[in-house]
């Protein structure tokens, strides 16, 4: 069955995934970019950037795993863009610039319908005003077989996990406090269908994965 | 120069060091004993028992490093006891019986003077009602050349921490979930003055070590 998986979704050691005062110029909050250094030290990284070099090892088989084997990715608006409300005349096109790393359809969470958007490079935005269980019906649709990843923000992930949609969650903790913004365990009972199956460690990040509990 | 050390101050995934409900039943809140449950395996915590076995290796090292050079300790109230406000008629003896773990001089932060309580095993309870400063000062002193040791609770750890009087700071992050209780980083200045030197990891633990940033 294929499943759907968050990787890298990087934590505070005071338990935030995004700072506090997101804008346009900090989409993930204030000092949010430290949560994903250690990703871009790593080989794959480097090659999704077209350059040599980069680590190997631990770090780099995580961010290779939140590649691997994934055929579609289902997003929080936010994620997408600043954009609130209604769509109006905006002509954002996503924060990634014209070929985004995706490279497969992307399904975008929203309550205001909107075209689908073709980029460079394989992605397409799609976004669905239906519900997270619509979007994620597309997605293993578009997948083919393939898993689906499952994007930020903070309160996508925490919908599909009290949902228990989510069916393997990878959180690197990095030792940094940001002092606000979105705690990812702001409520306890996300992980109630949850169980922790690995820690794992580097020199910079601390990587706990979860998996759906057999009961 | 001897040392302020913190050790084993175990925190959740979600940031506490101590549960929700503190009460005589449950001394460190509900669920908060999962957080020391690494502990109780260790070959060290066998030993202080009086017990064979138990494993080595990573956590039986930072709990071995808990006690070795340490000669004295310095612990909050509620550590201490559940009494709160003036102590009255109670003859409380602290939480762990006639022969406490601590084996030497140990100083209880209070706004209420008590007289030493001298216990079996070389533990005696004093009692410092002028101030943090005061405390360490008679830590040291009875610790004759050797560290010190910083037990809990939150609250005097932060206030420790803000004074940048903790060399070492060592926090076990277990992947279990508080949903309240005291929250060690809920006020990111505690931070401000140190830096993560370390971060390794066991099955069931992240260990991060801090200490006093160079400047």
């Amino acid at each position: 069955m294929p499943r759907l998986r968050v990787h890298n979704l990087g934590m505070s050691l005071d338990g935030c995934c995004a700072g506090p005062d997101q804008s346009v110029e900090h989409p993930l909050g204030v000092g949010a970019e430290q949560l994903h250094e250690w990703m871009f030290e790593t080989k794959t990284w480097h090659e999704m950037a077209g350059e040599e070099g980069g680590t190997t090892g631990l770090d780099d088989e995580f961010m290779r795993a939140g590649i691997d084997g994934i055929g579609a990715t289902v997003m929080g608006r936010n994620m997408f863009g600043p954009v609130r409300g209604s769509w109006g005349d905006s002509d954002w096109r996503g924060w990634w610039g014209d070929d985004p790393p995706y490279h497969h359809p992307v399904f975008v969470l929203t309550h205001h319908a909107h075209e689908p958007i073709p980029m460079q490079g394989g992605t397409t935005f799609h976004f669905v005003d239906d519900g997270i269980e619509s979007a994620l019906q597309q997605a293993f649709d578009a997948a083919g077989g393939a898993d689906v990843r499952l994007g930020g923000g903070v309160s996508t992930v925490q919908q599909h996990l009290r949902a228990g949609l989510v069916d393997d969650l990878h959180v690197p903790v990095v030792p940094i406090l940001l002092g606000g913004g979105e705690r990812l365990f702001a409520d306890p009972s996300v992980l109630d269908r949850y169980e922790c199956v690995e820690v794992v460690s580097t020199p910079g990040v601390a990587h706990f994965r979860f998996a759906k509990s057999a009961s």
